[in-house]
């Protein structure tokens, strides 16, 4: 199977990384007991930022796209530092910011999901790296803030939405839809997954919950 | 000097990553004060199961053997989930799963420093190689987790007992003994001294302890 | 723009190794709240020795240099062990240990963007690899003791020490500055900044005092 990435415009793609440095900044800026100076917050915005395709790049072991081009560094820093000094404003706005968070995750899936199989990646681990693209700067921004990982725990749905947007382009892709078609697909299953999850609290079922599940322990 | 990696049936190289999710998946499933959902077990199994593959690859500049297969992901979920799910039956065959969970830290520790040997890497960092790749998931789940890393802690050998197989294993491969016969020494070694390492309880001197030694610190 | 590394002799890069591993486990062996054995010190050593150039190699996606000579990990092993067991003498030393520690940040910065530019990263992602190069070990340390991040949180600046010297070094390079001259400078400028920061006391603003900070905040 050969697959051109779902190439999106570079704005688009800057805009992605834009909503999540000012997501990250707003998170870190909201832990008031911490004292995290200018510094780490720009850190912590940069990381949520660029961390999805640091580790996508990483897995399929090509150099990360922030390294290829001088964009990326300056917008995930500039929009870090503006979401932390707007953070008040950003609040009121929360509903728009989980809007284009949601879009931003599909959008971070579509990409990597094709370049992996692009660059010759199996379906299964492509669909993964589709995950982890999406998910990523999450996970790094709690493990250096020394938190539990939120994806982990009882939450919204992330990852699962990501995976559900991820198998079907993979599926697509494998069936010969055109690309740009099959990644605009993906990005919508997984922006209205994760919008329906925030607003109906769907979340997986919690690990004590099933070990008190009398059948499932018998089967 | 010109090594070919100690090339084991995929059958046993999923074993091992079998093994793997499975201890991953009971260990985290065992952390009843933390809401770890479904996903998260699912990830810690992975993660355990190829972490340690996945370190090696990225250290040595290759694509990761989890990233150009279909079998390695669903392998590590499906185990990671049987794992959670018989928990209390796996527990009863704790011995077993010591011993299979030895045999798996000598396979990944042969691997690990024949496929860098083979990548043109000199023996001591090829050494080191090997030993990321034994212990690497389980240094990897303790910071998913927010754990001290328990590899640091007072424990039991498990670093030293690959180290030495490893190190063991460049030797023998430096001096041109046929790679298959150093890789099956290498396994037993590693796996003999994780055993008696349980069995009797062996741990490093503690670091308070050293720093009383008045001898010691006369040198 | 081409640019050849900056290279310095083995023997000054191992140094550097050598006062990173001696600082990471001095670090460590100074947490007597935890049970950390010798061979968690030797790791924390072998980790803020290597981490740094580690993180650098992983992006611009070339074999790490500790993978590609057998001299790094013996040295960082050894002078973790050295840092170790002679923690008292070096704390008596310890203005001469912190002027040696921004001498090597110095270094492993100017090193970092040099490699980089010479793999062919454009000049503001060059920059940033010579930040994570300088302050990558300190912050794998502190992930891996499960501490919060220093750097995030208000220190000494650190990563702005870096900082200035990377931006230097990468518009000296744009400008034909002859390249070691640029290094030098390099590291001259971060010693001097991370030195003056330590004597002062220099912070960057916290972030609750610029957010109780009227005029900011209504700009």
């Amino acid at each position: 199977m050969s697959v051109t990435p779902f190439v999106i415009p570079l704005w688009l793609d800057l805009t992605a990384v834009a909503v999540g440095a000012i997501q990250g900044a707003m998170f870190s800026a909201r832990m008031k007991d911490r004292r995290i100076d200018l510094l780490g917050i720009a850190i912590i915005g940069v990381v949520v930022g660029l961390g999805g395709g640091l580790l996508r790049d990483l897995l399929i072991n090509q150099l990360p796209a922030a390294m290829a081009s001088n964009w990326y560094l300056p917008v995930a820093t500039a929009f870090a530092l503006i979401g932390m000094a707007l953070v008040r404003l950003f609040d009121k706005l929360n509903p728009l910011i989980i809007g284009l968070d949601a879009v931003t995750i599909g959008l971070f899936a579509a990409i990597g999901v094709t370049k992996a199989l692009a660059y010759g990646v199996p379906e299964v681990p492509a669909a993964f790296v589709g995950v982890l693209s999406a998910v990523g700067g999450s996970i790094l921004r709690d493990m250096m803030l020394n938190l539990p990982i939120a994806l982990m725990h009882v939450g919204s749905l992330y990852a699962v939405a990501a995976g559900v947007g991820c198998t079907l382009l993979v599926i697509m892709a494998s069936s010969g839809v055109q690309i740009t078609l099959a990644g605009i697909i993906c990005v919508l299953v997984v922006t209205v997954i994760r919008l329906l999850a925030v607003r109906f609290g769907w979340s997986l079922p919690e690990q004590r919950a099933i070990a008190s599940w009398p059948r499932w322990r018998r089967a």
